[in-house]
């Protein structure tokens, strides 16, 4: 087949609150091929930045827009799909936004030929199997530890196994964060999973993040994510090595390119290394970092914020890793993050979630709530028109 | 003084070739501030991407656009413009493309601070003095040994000190490779400094890239650039310990924040760290990474393949280190760059080059070039104009 139009849809809600929820808008792409078949995808976070890096004039011959490497290349097997993100990554060397704007594009072309061939996407990733994953509801915490302990009884009420709390207050005050993460182990018993993250809010200070470790050892917590920043390995390290019992660190999600995930895999030494296909450069980074993740006796997860979309993809990157188990479920997201599929994956009595066969990534946007959502988009330089959202 | 307006100039040459010429675009940043005062930046590559990070929509908290932590914001000390970058890093979090932007507006900042108090901004950032820098003559490989041959006996005729050669034929075949280096050895003479640069064309391949050491051993080459992506930290480390004599790797101009290029420091054990103010964040971000190669021994090179502007930018962060002698000077500009501004940073016979005493960058762009090779932008989003080029 080849890919004959790639299409950006930026979808957003009505209003966009100041709040750590990235279900707020979606950068949805369509590829459609020669042959009338379509495939989705979906960018994370800055949809016009991400259309602007798809459409921009060349700079020079390291620094060309997206679709320079897309438009009308041919793609009939799982080695197209991954020439075609090397070239990406080759021909937009010094375009730094284009890993993100890969990512969703990356995501259709797998979908695209996952419908072409009737194949799962897992399956033409490289997976022989798909495992079930449990479910972990991803919430940011209360205002207050009472918020968070009624938050947490919600999520055990639900049938969550595993539930996780972070940004919001958590991070500023000591005594705050101990009653945080007592209130949320309180509100979700003694056998739901606890998993705590701090949103990079500690920067690159060990002994600040170390303060948090006696109450997160006490409350059985499992991992503590972010703690600084993506590329501070050296922090990453020496918390880690301070770490008692099952208590791990977890980051990656800021990894925009696989070998910042090798490098806090290799040099930070996470316990859980957390991708989102939607910034690393889609399912072909993700399912090479799930594989490396394996190799090196790392555990992977998923991290995913936004749509039913976004988790499916993240989910067929690591379907086949069976010590993988914990997938992220974001429990509150926006209504067009609700409305945006026509199929949902379901979590079943045992907390667990399941990718199904369906042919690609198994999801279908509803036309209706693009249209319903839609922020038209139009970029002009000089006399050309770069980028105008078509009809839907 | 308020920051009452930041403007974006996106000029580019007629024509844009597709061969590794960074000068062919510009993305100029006039900051202006509410007593009339203004400063000038620039960032790397990309004009049309930079400019929807400054203006794009918010996203979600961690995901706004650059211009949210810059305008209305006052700057009367470096330490203010220190916070605004602090401030950018934390709300555009999820804006990969924002370090970029960030780059032009932070230069820009100094330049209007520096105007303002009178002081060159290498004494802003912390310098004491700024030391004469060899001036090594960047530029393109020939497309076959005798062309680079006579591109290194000119740049010899020249008065260079130093010269680099890279990008274009080199890294495919080692025979070819091994005629260039020695061509490029031959035509600068014995006493020239040589160093190569080979544009991440062996991705991690460290067993590919060591095949070309004994030639440059043989050729007395001081640095091999960017064998690898700038976050193979691996092979960095290892194809560093394969070296000899005074050979050293050189990498870091894909660093687009500071940890980055910590990391090819601690990790992967670069000799000489090049850093591009315009990829980085600004000088904010290059001056800290002066500061830390000045600590860890490790010595600090400007990457800068644009205009004089942006080499004036680059030479003022590490302009203070006396052992970090080197300084990028691309000699195959193009008309655009070569007309940028009125003032230029001249190369002595000895083949020095000195930052004036000027305040701010010491270098103003002239209005008759901007406006002759301006590309007029307009960005959209339903019924919001979210960017429109201004009036020069």
């Amino acid at each position: 087949m080849k890919i004959e139009a790639v299409d950006f849809f930026y979808l957003a809600m009505p209003e966009i609150l100041d709040i750590g929820d990235g279900s707020q808008d979606v950068l949805l792409v369509r590829a459609t091929a020669d042959n009338g078949q379509e495939g989705w995808g979906e960018c994370e976070a800055a949809p016009l930045v991400s259309i602007a890096a798809w459409c921009c004039p060349m700079s020079h011959s390291a620094c060309k827009p997206v679709k320079y490497s897309v438009l009308d290349k041919t793609i009939d097997t799982p080695a197209d799909i991954r020439k075609l993100t090397q070239d990406v990554r080759r021909n937009s060397f010094d375009l730094l936004q284009a890993d993100h704007t890969l990512a969703g594009v990356d995501m259709a072309l797998w979908d695209l030929l996952g419908k072409q061939s009737g194949e799962p996407a897992w399956r033409l990733l490289g997976w022989e199997k798909a495992f079930p994953k449990t479910a972990y509801a991803s919430q940011l915490f209360g205002d207050d530890p009472e918020e968070t302990l009624n938050k947490a009884r919600w999520v055990r009420g639900q049938g969550y196994k595993a539930a996780k709390f972070g940004w919001g207050p958590f991070g500023a005050d000591l005594a705050a964060d101990e009653a945080h993460v007592r209130a949320a182990r309180e509100g979700l018993g003694p056998d739901v999973t606890l998993l705590i993250d701090a949103g990079t809010i500690w920067g690159e200070d060990v002994e600040t993040a170390a303060l948090r470790l006696p109450v997160l050892h006490e409350c059985g917590v499992l991992w503590l994510e972010e703690p600084f920043f993506s590329g501070a390995l050296h922090a990453y390290r020496e918390l880690g090595g301070r770490m008692r019992g099952s208590l791990r660190t977890a980051g990656g999600e800021g990894a925009h390119e696989p070998l910042m995930a090798r490098n806090l895999i290799d040099f930070g030494s996470v316990g859980y290394i957390q991708i989102d296909a939607g910034r690393i450069g889609g399912l072909s980074s993700a399912y090479d970092i799930a594989r490396y993740a394996e190799e090196s006796g790392t555990t992977y997860v998923n991290h995913t914020f936004t749509t039913p979309l976004a988790l499916s993809a993240s989910l067929h990157a690591f379907a086949g890793l069976e010590n993988s188990r914990y997938c992220e479920v974001p429990v509150e997201p926006s209504s067009l993050a609700r409305e945006l599929t026509t199929e949902r994956l379901d979590i079943d009595n045992k907390g667990l979630i399941l990718l199904p066969e369906e042919s690609g990534l198994g999801m279908t946007p509803d036309p209706d709530t693009i249209r319903r959502y839609l922020k038209p988009v139009e970029i002009r330089s000089g006399d050309s028109l770069l980028y105008s959202t078509p009809v839907i």
